[in-house]
């Protein structure tokens, strides 16, 4: 059975991965990494005002995850940063997405997931797409990270060089 | 930023969404119509000799599963239905799939289907791509499904027609 | 066997559904729905002082409560929309409840709700008795509707009319 | 607020605890108990053909039950014990019970429960009603009894003294 | 077989038992006392700065960890009450610890600590080991103490003497 | 504080590692080598007769136990491989044990292990202690592995070569 591609091909299958990136971790890159292969296009959308105390500001942020793209997945094209205030699935809807890309990485965020997954689905019938990132990535999270960094520890091997930089003028100057 | 489409146009993104379907119920379907929504093409394929002792023959589920394609997603020429003996990676790569599709509805499947998706990672990198089943769903699986049909419950609301006719026979004949 | 009636009869079997309540959902009327049809008399408790910066105060929230029974369950004489501070069981105690009910919507809300009800067994021999809401409201909290309530969200499918009208005032007004 | 007690009065609240109870333990008692004090009837209801290879008969079983009934609760007239095969909706019908009672000791229940909970209020529309024993019945279950007993093991803190009997007859015989 | 002592004989085997202590609880000591049998050296180690509002200075939780120490494990000379600031896994290899105890009570715990436990390991190489406080300390934590202390509830078997008699004072004086 | 060393110095800690080990793999030898740092004495204790149709024989099973310690931990002479039938505590009792190992991969290994851990300290006051072993192992089980075996796949980087090579000769054979 051959799939009938003719009404297919011109449909750009776009999804968005949300969050806060503060900072983007290699865990977050993982999953980024993953739906690319899967989608045409995946943009990573920073949601504005959701940290109360955020390390770095939404500028900092956004030129981080920017940066990051650029060391780590430098030829890929259909990657775009972008930010959104407001809900979701507004933002979603507005960018005619079909699909919302989060990592699962514990059975902790999983309740929590689902239930924005519903919700949103809910609202304006759009799908959760759900990825694993690698299972060296389980335990790292941006709090750990900010935590790690504080102190003065070796976190090369958890973000991209450009937040690793940050990080270190960041706590130095403190 | 335009994404790079060029390269990506001929490439026909497959998934596969393994089971045992003994049957089929509308669980099922609706995450097999949100995958068809997602990707170029979606295999339905029984997973052979996985269940020891089944209620329907591996023809009849197989048979099961194409006709509830017809009567659910008649226009769906891109979704096909298959079996697969021996391990599901071995299958996914000769099917030359870019993701396996699970549909996760309660978090006891959480851990199970993690350590099957990090295993198959592990063996052919290929990713699991996890998706909801409607909320009204939750409470579906096909063991619950026989049990019902067993004693005559009328399960009309939970499978598709053909599978709710050939239960009815399965159980008028014992 | 016939239950030995005599002695039970003049029990007036009363339980209490302590909550914040910031703002009532249907979430919150399904489950009082259900503990109204088991028990004689069902207290609707709103615990005070509670939560730290809440969207409605305590009297906005208790009118919202009463305006909710009257508009939901208008014949329902067997509940009771009260408030209590300090701990829980004391209230119950005084009240001389048999019975503290809670929702458990998700698995995230079961380990908490089992401490709780652990200690208040502990402290005062009190019994809680769990029920689910329809599986409808399991994406439904009160945190969720003030969020879509903020962004101007169709929240009429999740609260009684008196609250959807009451937020959509608070909202406007800021 | 006064409950308006003429329409309650007549109706007479009765549930279902349904089960296995191969054999029943000190854990089922102490929730029997529990529903006993929240109730005006409680079935104790044997579940028939439920287990393949249980190590008492379902006329063991009911005995058991009947004899724990005697020994540990001997003045609750209102708790009676059963047995039904079949669905447990269509049984709970019949008996024209409020709710069902299930015990949760631990989170692994939990999603069992609620899927069997979610289908039975679909089916029939009946409540069930989750109730915790003593945390110090955590660890115990039917299966841990039958290993421990078959290994000479004291358990007569586990289970009521006709259990105990019961359990070392069939041990030594074997 | 028997073991090879020579080389294992003059090591002292010491681990930290870490936590905020706000106050010391009897589930803490109840981990305390398993942990001084199965290792030669157990460091209760208050960590400094981990919580913004505590209800006992730094100082004052100190100091109830070894009045505790004193009041309930008077002979155990091998347990020690120190502080740290900073990460950890740092403190740990400055004490030259060869593992970090943790009690795991109930399931919600487990992911946050498998989280740092991975994440210690990968920076320090230092193991966790989980041991379970008493079920009856299952629904006992710091902060649902605090919270009975507050209301004046009876608290004198979830605390130590020392802790129940501090917790009074600090309540009367507010 | 100097810990009191010469009470503890002749006391020799022995623990035991229970388990069926069909067949053992690297994710066991991770915990068993955790193990073996923390303690003087490790007992790898095979559970007959635990498992119903095994794949290897209680005899195969230890000798490929015993064959990989030599493999994976040739200096470990403070590491035994043994057998027991019967109740864990019975056993644990009669070696001396002090304190049972478990490793803790997933989450849902963690209520089962938590019910046997209180049931063994209840029934012996044997402590249970928990590890974790690596990450890479999460995924890891006997069962997959006897999957992954049978249909040819390359196991080589889960199991010690002894049982690569033993599991290969099993299904050459079939």
């Amino acid at each position: 059975m051959e799939p009938a591609r003719i009404q297919l091909v011109p449909k750009i299958r776009k999804v968005i991965y949300p969050g806060t990136f503060d900072p983007i971790t290699n865990g977050h890159l993982d999953v980024i990494g993953r739906a690319a292969d899967l989608f045409d296009e995946v943009i990573v959308a920073l949601a504005m005002n959701s940290t109360k105390a955020p390390l770095f500001s939404e500028l900092e942020r956004i030129d981080l995850c920017k940066e990051a793209m650029k060391e780590v997945m430098p030829h890929s094209g259909h990657i775009r940063v972008d930010s959104f205030s407001g809900l979701l699935v507004d933002y979603a809807k507005k960018e005619n997405a079909i699909a919302i890309i989060r990592g699962l990485r514990v059975l902790s965020d999983f309740e929590y997931e689902f239930q924005m997954a519903l919700m949103n689905r809910k609202l304006e019938d759009i799908t959760t797409v759900f990825v694993m990132p690698n299972e060296k990535y389980t335990y790292l999270n941006s709090t750990i990270i900010r935590e790690l960094a504080k102190y003065g520890s070796d976190i090369s091997g958890f973000v991209p060089e450009c937040v690793n930089k940050k990080l270190k003028e960041k706590f130095s100057k403190k």
